[in-house]
């Protein structure tokens, strides 16, 4: 058997470059629709800081944005408003499926994944890779997707699913249909500034994975599909669930946040919500979700969290030089909210929504197929000898 | 607007390398599972050569390769076959499900994306990410699509479906399933050939967004979802389906395939089938297949498709230099066996199955989030306007 590794060439005959593991460093593409300055701390949508986005757009302004690349004037708002709300309703055999063929203990995302997927089936459009059929399609997933998260919930739970409202914002009617009351004001104003810190982040492991799979020319549910399976993994999305574990369990232990951290980092623990790939100084997006979680923790009269999370985040600052990163604080904010904990990552997906379907049209706008070269460090010269003989 | 663009840096401060669009020709991580010599039309799965793998090993044989990186003795195929046996039939409600929940017009790979995303519903080591559960999934999930295939395409003519055989090689229970009578050998022998020849091809594009989706640490069923969308697409697993489209149109047409040749490269029209992203030169599978379907087409008494096929490859490869690749001669082939042309798709990712699922073993053995960067060529520097003033 012979080990050696030639050098390899390229199809056309260019050297191959070999990159960093995990493409860590590594310029896969241009796109005009988010700039993350992980040193900086900057996160920029289209040219908005997401400061200045969170405090000052919704989520349906923001959603416009990347879709269009700037931001809708009223006309256009109300008639996205107008299209999102009158498409929230999903086909009752998707509600059939959710009740009849979705086990009660399968795991929210392989649930949300699976209808996700069946949406296709009932969109006359599914496979129309025009830009404006696959316009009204991104708005459609993103309209459909909170309605199918909050029948998954309650069928799950034994109480009937509740139709949307088709009336307010996504925030709104995704928390209406939820609890099957309408939210507070506090509440939907929370929810719409998360779902605005969530919509993008550049070419993250589920955005990424949307645009491998469109660079194919597949249809937008095939890649929106594998996002959401993407974005399950725990190292992706799973983050602000464990995170909410986290913190419950600490808070049933009665051991302190000090020791806590103490205890995890002595044993060479990771501690979620911590750190991030991108970011090496401060998320900016926890800077705002916790200015949020401030003062959805006075109304709600609980303190709770945001003190045991303010102490696990300094302690950590302190013996590591590790900052929060979003899913840090958006945790917190959804447990106060009411929200089952391992929907977390579902409500991420709601949000994301938005800019994976912004990179899809970016990568149809000048598609070219993705597709990587592995080195090659196996065995050569084999040859297949009769079983008997192996 | 200020446009100008800092240069970016990674997270840890590295300069950030620019790669080919569509990373072509980056070297994106090692893999022991595949290696292609574009240049030299060479081939190898854990270093066998394809040529004496197709003509040497079953599709079983290769599967077992591929996962194990290692040829089975009798002991090892055996039990393996007696593992794929036993987990061909699928949980009646999938069959409700492609029965009640997938509409007669939707495209197979659709339906089947879903029904494949369905099948976690009723695994329940879905969620175990040990590599035994894993290897275990990987088994399953080979041994279901076939019955899968077979009963979504005899639902949507409106027969039964017909369960598994649960004896034989797959190629042998999948005829059966799909024609409901046990296929003759030479059919069994050819189809087990394709299914060797289609099994891996290094970091093709579903291949890869399959390790990207994996290497989140998201299960097996979202990986495999994911890689069925971008099979899916037509610049990847959809195009076999159009070199038969187009065969069965040059032979209604009555055109000569050398004027169908010429006037589609004046028109600058491509040919499916001919050239390919990786092989410059002839892709070794179409060589193969070209022998099977010689004898195929000599035991079904019709030559029709493979000298229409031979004069298509022979003009384009003296008008444009470019030579077949494994969809053209696989088209012909599916279509002699008398199987719908466009479940040519759903039968590669039968065979690809054990490819996808080697890469997705391989990635979480020593795993690494996939995530590259993006160049932001957008504008900076806006303020959200209110929106009377837009």
């Amino acid at each position: 058997m012979a080990t050696s590794t030639p050098p390899q060439t390229a199809g056309n005959g260019a050297p191959l470059t070999k990159a960093a593991k995990g493409l860590e460093g590594v310029i896969a593409l241009e796109s005009s629709i988010c700039h993350i300055d992980g040193a900086a701390g900057e996160l920029i949508y289209r040219g908005y800081e997401i400061d200045d986005l969170a405090r000052n757009a919704t989520f349906e302004e923001v959603a416009y944005l990347l879709w269009h690349g700037v931001l809708p004037d009223r006309e256009q708002l109300d008639a996205l408003n107008r299209q999102l709300r009158e498409e929230r309703p999903v086909h009752p055999d998707l509600i059939d499926h959710l009740r009849h063929h979705t086990p009660k203990d399968v795991s929210p995302m392989t649930a949300l994944r699976t209808a996700v997927s069946m949406l296709a089936h009932y969109d006359a459009e599914a496979e129309d890779m025009s830009r404006e059929a696959n316009l009204r399609k991104a708005v459609r997933l993103t309209a459909k997707l909170p309605t199918l998260v909050a029948a998954f919930d309650r069928i799950r739970k034994g109480a009937e699913p509740v139709a949307p409202r088709q009336e307010g914002s996504t925030a709104f009617d995704f928390l209406y249909m939820l609890n099957g009351e309408a939210p507070g004001r506090a509440a939907e104003k929370i929810m719409d500034a998360a779902l605005v810190l969530h919509a993008e982040h550049g070419l993250n492991a589920s955005t990424f994975a949307a645009r491998v799979i469109g660079a194919t020319l597949s249809d937008i549910y095939s890649a929106i599909t594998g996002a959401m399976g993407a974005l399950k993994g725990p190292l992706h999305g799973g983050a602000n669930v464990e995170v909410m574990e986290t913190l419950l369990e600490l808070d049933r232990s009665g051991e302190s946040a000090e020791s806590f951290v103490r205890r995890k980092l002595a044993n060479k623990e990771k501690i979620m919500g911590i750190g991030h790939r991108v970011y090496k100084t401060l998320d900016p997006r926890a800077t705002i979700l916790r200015d949020l979680l401030e003062g959805l923790s006075e109304e709600k009269g609980e303190r709770k969290w945001l003190e045991m999370s303010d102490t696990i985040r300094k302690a950590v600052k302190e013996e590591k030089g590790l900052e929060a990163n979003v899913d840090f604080y958006s945790a917190s904010v959804y447990y106060l909210l009411g929200i089952e904990v391992d929907l977390y990552t579902p409500i991420f997906a709601i949000s994301r929504m938005t800019g994976w379907t912004a990179h899809l049209l970016e990568q149809w706008a000048d598609n070219r197929l993705i597709r990587p070269n592995a080195a090659y460090t196996g065995p050569r010269g084999l040859k297949v000898t009769p079983i008997e003989e192996r």
